[in-house]
């Protein structure tokens, strides 16, 4: 039984092809099986095979025709980023923090942000996203705990990294140990930055994520200026860079960095759309898959206005291919659907319990109904879900075993009404700032 | 009266923001004006303003909330290429045509050709897009046909660019005068290549445009190794160079080239996602803007794999932004708006007709939601559209003041049955290549 009360046994029935992630169970990188259950029980997956015979109070879902996959990995994003949405259009990256981030998140208050974080991760949800890494900018404790019930009562799968000024290192902690970690869907995570003007951040957020043993989670070398701080060499030095290091865009690395990436075993995560927004530069990520660095895939809230995982991956094949003229090298559609799942699980070291439909793993599921005017016909399934493929195709949504979408529908909340609330909260935030 | 029958006249009521693309009607250089009114009657833009009383007949759309603008135009797509979605996904361009153009075109039956056609055209038209500007490779009679009634059954508006051999070219003028320029919605353009070993092809094709007086078509150096034709000097050569060629990729084009293309006062078609896809590289899109070339956005069919015009807003703002790692520059949203819109029919020497709200001109309007769980809330209302919309967001579509999309669904066609049959067909061309 699941933390979220009722939860009886689900079966997939019938799905004209499982995307399980998991070659032991199918063919190919994406473990391929057509023709195929899907069976949920106690949030999680039960098994995936051919006519599986489920218990008799099993609901029965009809997946012919669908194709069934793991729910996406978001693997950097910034759910309160709803309230900037298509703000600062043409500013870049320096430009845009001051304009939209630093001078607004200290503006919202409790009630909004929930609204905020509430919209976001209801688009998210109902888009295939079924976790999000969420890197938290500094907030009040009372907001914290408005962000946190927003994300809650969402019913999202989430990694919170949370940041505070070395000195508020003690209010971190409190976020991530009394409110993520018991959490039955958390996990806690320690925000920090690399800045040769601030270096006590890297030494007090390593020490208080080796503390509470969970993954440093920072921006790295996202804009070109960013090189003269020498980022990787600072973290080098505090020792924070290891397998529990999670770098996010990492554009604007020398080889010599990557080397040094993949000895320590960091993972990375890619926001190709978030660096076309704010034209930051185009990752490396052929040279850093070359190296076997984990990769996952990421929106990245406001730089990106969108929690659409289909475009990202799009983006991911395409941005590399137009730059390098050479549509042969990685990652292809086979491998952005990898990056958007267990790409994203590897690189937040979840991958044993998501990322992939393994039996034992929780029930993080999307359901795509190909059988549209975009989809249709069916020709090479991997490569038209990366290149074609839209959120409105996905009809169904499980995160751990508990339905979020149903037949192209929301499950118990309501749109209109989150909308309704972010407007107010939007209202309250901007127009606040066109009197002050 | 349309020549569609029955066409009342309808009034979109108090539009939150109505981009007319026309400065005299509004702001900027979308032409924005907030809490305004959109009448369409027999088939055209009749007013656009504030509380206009319209007659009794007029049929009222609450637009209350709505963003009103012109429907896109794609400036460069192959509508039959819904038959090769996702096919040849890690092959460039030359080795994408042997396996999924050249090769498949001539095994398309007449009837899974209309089939095809049917399902790209509903795709466009349901994502917002109103008019289509199609490069069509050389067919049979019957198969063109089959192609015009179908594009003809969608109401779709769209340009017909006929390609055939040179000693075939009066088929092309069959078709193009015969089928094509009666149509209502339809207008012939003539398509060619421009390759030094096809000599003879710019030749008659020119005059053939020059003999109808419609626009030549024709791809211009998408892929690198296009170099070495030397095309854009066979196009003057043929004096094939004028106000109206379009020139669809114009990725590999040196400064003095698209100098030369500025003085002839050609245009040009930029295709993004399909430049992504393919490898093709980075169109000099604002090394063009600045030399004042006219410039809309294209899908390029199964080269893209979606006919996702928000897509392609976002791509031609990102792509550049990467690449250049300058966020200030052409196209901004707006601009890439523009591109989509009246970019598009100013490329196609349509913008008396199409492309803006301007009232005389042709009824061709999306509406917007921006109620969504991926719109809301209401920030910068342009940018949030570029970079965050999507064509589920798209509520209503006029072509010719007739209503295609209401309330976000397809008027009088199922999509189902049009999904079915291109099924059908792609078994028939598919299955069909297998026992071959």
């Amino acid at each position: 039984m699941s933390a979220h009360g009722a939860d009886p046994s689900t079966l997939l029935r019938g799905a004209d092809l499982v995307l399980t992630m998991d070659p032991f169970y199918g063919e190919g990188l994406l473990g391929a099986v057509e023709g195929c259950d899907v069976l949920i029980r106690a949030g999680a997956i039960a098994a995936v095979g051919r006519r599986l015979v489920p218990a008799p109070d099993t609901e029965m879902i009809d997946a012919r025709g669908k194709v069934v996959l793991p729910g996406f990995v978001d693997a950097h994003t910034h759910l309160w980023q709803s309230a900037i949405r298509g703000r600062g259009a043409a500013l870049g990256l320096y430009e845009w923090f001051s304009a939209c981030v630093w001078t607004v998140v200290p503006r919202i208050r409790p009630s909004d942000m929930y609204r905020f974080v509430r919209l976001s991760a209801a688009d998210a949800l109902q888009s295939g996203t079924t976790t999000a890494v969420d890197w938290v900018p500094a907030l009040d404790y009372e907001v914290s705990e408005a962000y946190l019930e927003a994300v809650s009562d969402s019913g999202l799968r989430f990694a919170h990294a949370a940041y505070q000024q070395p000195a508020d290192a003690d209010l971190a902690a409190k976020v991530l140990t009394g409110l993520v970690a018991p959490h039955p869907l958390g996990t806690p995570q320690v925000a920090t930055v690399a800045h040769r003007d601030a270096p006590d951040h890297l030494r007090v957020h390593a020490e208080l994520a080796r503390e509470l043993d969970v993954h440093l989670n920072l921006h790295l070398l996202e804009h070109r200026t960013d090189r003269s701080g020498d980022p990787v060499a600072l973290l080098e030095e505090a020792g924070a860079l290891g397998p529990k290091t999670l770098l996010n865009h990492v554009i604007h690395a020398t080889g010599a960095e990557l080397d040094l990436l993949a000895r320590r075993g960091a993972a990375v995560a890619h926001c190709p759309l978030s660096n076309m927004r704010l034209g930051t530069g185009v990752m490396p990520l052929r040279e850093i898959h070359r190296r076997g660095i984990r990769a996952g895939l990421g929106q990245d809230g406001g730089a990106n206005d969108s929690a659409d995982m289909f475009a990202s991956m799009k983006a991911a094949v395409g941005l590399q291919r137009a730059v390098s003229q050479d549509p042969t090298g990685h990652p292809g559609p086979e491998e952005a659907l990898y990056m958007a799942t267990m790409g994203g699980a590897r690189a937040i070291g979840q991958d044993d319990r998501i990322g992939s439909l393994t039996p034992g793993k929780r029930a993080d599921v999307a359901v795509i109904d190909p059988a549209a005017l975009n989809l249709a016909p069916c020709g090479a399934r991997p490569a038209q879900i990366v290149f074609g493929g839209r959120p409105e195709n996905v009809t169904d949504v499980f995160v751990d075993g508990v339905a979020r979408k149903r037949a192209g529908r929301p499950t118990g909340e309501d749109p209109a009404r989150l909308v309704a609330e972010a407007e107010t909260a939007a209202r309250a935030l901007w127009e606040g700032a066109a009197r002050t």
